[in-house]
């Protein structure tokens, strides 16, 4: 006998949607570290009106990236940092280092998270989860100005 | 010379979309392990009329995740558990650590997998490989209530 | 006193979209390595006739992924590689190991990086970086024809 999932769904509910949104977010970063750009994305829905659809963030650089983590406890981000340096070490031997050691560690601690993401944008808000927060990554030691476009695509109202 | 890439393509088939149906998917997890939701997938974009577009899956958690796996073998998924706490082993020197030693290597478990999906869905069905399943990832060890956001976005009937 | 966030965003351009359109894109790998795929979805997206909106791109393998990185110095791939064989070895008493040595170590570097990507196109072309390339990444040690689902959803003109 198969044992029935233990799951449940809601009924799935429908909308029309035909209208893409973009905007471009720039970020001036501190150096290595996480900024919550959670408002930043709601801000930019609440402008473009958004009702049901899905947002798309996307990162324009291959030294930094994006993550949805925890935004309850500063520690735990303090602790990704540490996971990220042992996953990718900086003096491990890469051949990549003309920009420095801290810069193949960037690419690696990159690849390993997300350079797109997708939310879906429910009832005008973003269905995060209570403890989610939208986090851009800076990989780089030093200050970087980053690049994020916002794009919804959807119904507005 | 430039060699040419080793690749082809199908010609582009076009459609009109204008439709977002979203639902909201429940799973008890039993602790620590990989569940099979592809054939929940599959019966939200059957009950939605799904033709061709997108199905966005979102997970609505920092210490659970989703990952598209081989589905054929068991031993994979056993094999990747052992990667995963490899990757972010407990008692490590996490300073987050008030909801036990699982908790910490949960969050950087999610931040390596997917926290949102993109499939496409041609002819109302997922462009799922032959061997791909579609996994939700509980990273605690206890049980836990996981919320997953499915969407469809494009055509109907 | 809470800190501004140093950013900055562009104001919202919207426009009406509703088109879809799929192909596929087959691509013969020599083994392990990356492969530069960005020129192949820039030529789909012409014929789409692609104005704005996003392009999806998913793979529908296990031991093959996706990831965009930095596709100025070579060694950077190189490094990428090493990198992966770091975190995923060889002959680290994997229990699935049939189909040879590099088999389930191709599924777990398909875990840490991606089997789906989301690329916004503003104006007929991708808003990647500068320094930004689309690369299908071979896991296994032989050739194999690898199929990679290209979407493209918003306007067209």
């Amino acid at each position: 006998m198969i044992r029935p999932l233990p799951l449940s769904r809601s009924a799935p509910s429908t909308v029309s949607a035909n209208t893409i949104t973009s905007s471009l977010l720039a970020v001036e970063t501190r150096g290595t570290g996480f900024i919550d750009i959670s408002r930043e994305v709601a801000k930019f829905l609440r402008e473009a009106g958004a009702r049901e659809g899905v947002v798309t963030l996307f990162i324009r650089h291959t030294s930094a990236s994006l993550t949805i983590q925890e935004n309850a406890d500063p520690s735990v981000l303090r602790d990704l940092s540490t996971a990220l340096n042992r996953l990718a070490p900086e003096n491990a031997g890469w051949v990549h280092d003309t920009e420095g050691p801290d810069d193949m560690p960037a690419h690696i601690k990159t690849m390993l998270t997300a350079t797109s993401l997708q939310i879906p944008v429910l009832n005008g808000e973003m269905a995060l989860g209570a403890w989610q927060g939208i986090y851009l990554a800076e990989h780089r030691a030093r200050p970087h100005r980053r690049e994020v476009v916002l794009q919804f695509l959807g119904s507005v109202g």
